[in-house]
């Protein structure tokens, strides 16, 4: 299976791609540019909650492939996103208590297919992102996630703190990370679990941090303030992952 | 602090840089070029175990900076490295049973920057290092690595498994990963210990792994075959510092 991002170029293509329910993960717009096609591109853009970027003529000639973009230039996503209840269906139809990672903002690929990987040998039942900001399911994450975007299915969401919200009612527990926290070890993640790992630089915004019921730490023996976001996601899950096996 | 890899070009240039002492982590040079200068620099590239690849003319316009190769192009690393007894001396300050990562051929630069950052979170010593084939500490290393270059030695050594053999004169065990070993939360991982970690695709070279006192599984519950490389160090590592915190 080889993964492939695709572009789009061109107001019908774009328009269609739309209509045809395409997922589209990148979407650059002629800045300035306001007829009749461009403004319906907009519309639906922001309908489905697509990240729009306005650029120059000049970037749009550097994006495009045909040469022909007309003011507009879409990347589609590799894989097809899953919903959230596919997520907790695999851990009912595995007989196993729900183990979900939620991403809050990663914003690099190679972070990010990492990361489904290990999502995926961790045995967790899904991976949770937010639309807009974060990196999407792009051939460079694809080809960081080993293969494991093939098995782990991988949701968009609106807004990542409702979507704690109504997975709280489903039972699970929310953990995240952060260096004030209680340590690891000392807390209890045996349960239905949704792990929260923060975006690279900032770490787990606010609104998100407000719905964890628990803050982890890392132990931090060293100079500096943290870890590698996907290596910071491996060490915790493997301590979820340990604590189910004893 | 700004990290920088320097280029440094033309036959005099590079010999300078050697009589210098300077460390040269890649060496371009001219295929088929035999006169008197380029032979001093094989010389000196071979004294130093200093990696040679010979490439055509256009490459070495490529990669030049100023156009004046004249048939040799260096890559200077960013940072000095330091000695194996530096990284013994530390723990020994430290009051510390030592804890070394060995990294057996790391590929991608930014897996061995973000094992680097981990070594210096997960309280090691220092890093070593193979000469050839693996990464040097170039910039992009050290941007991965978040600052941990400046305090977490790293050494190159021109045989791993013959560095190994001598660091187990002095005290310590070696423990790699791979998917037939032991759980690794029935290994004692608390004395003096090396950590090994494989290459991207290959895992642990057989002359390596015929060192290692335990090869440690870690629990993989998916379909895929593998952590990324510098996720499986952090697993590993933590596990270590689990169990020294005991």
């Amino acid at each position: 299976m080889r993964y492939e991002e695709s572009i789009i170029e061109g107001r019908n293509a774009v328009i269609e791609a739309f209509r045809a329910g395409k997922v589209i993960d990148k979407l650059f717009i002629l800045d300035g540019a306001q007829d009749g096609p461009i403004q319906t591109i907009k519309r639906e853009a922001k309908k489905r909650d697509t990240m729009v970027r306005f650029v120059t003529k000049e970037r749009l000639d550097q994006l495009s492939e045909t040469g022909k973009h007309q003011g507009v230039v879409a990347y589609t996503a590799a894989y097809t996103y899953a919903e959230v209840d596919e997520i907790l269906a695999a851990a009912r139809s595995r007989n196993e208590a729900p183990f979900v990672f939620l991403l809050d903002n990663i914003e690099d690929p190679h972070n990010l297919g990492a990361i489904i990987r290990t999502a995926n040998l961790a045995g967790a039942h899904g991976v949770i992102i937010p639309k807009n900001r974060a990196a999407g399911l792009t051939a460079a994450v694809a080809r960081a996630s080993a293969g494991a975007l093939n098995y782990t299915p991988v949701a968009r969401v609106t807004n990542l703190a409702q979507t704690m919200e109504a997975l709280k009612k489903e039972g699970l527990w929310f953990v995240c990370a952060d260096m004030d926290g209680t340590m690891m070890y000392q807390l209890d993640l045996k349960g239905p679990i949704g792990l929260v790992i923060g975006n690279e630089g900032n770490g787990v915004g606010r609104l998100v941090r407000e719905k964890c019921d628990f803050v982890a730490s890392i132990p931090m023996k060293g100079d500096i303030d943290s870890l590698n976001a996907s290596v910071a996601a491996g060490v915790l899950a493997y301590e979820i992952v340990r604590q189910r096996m004893l």
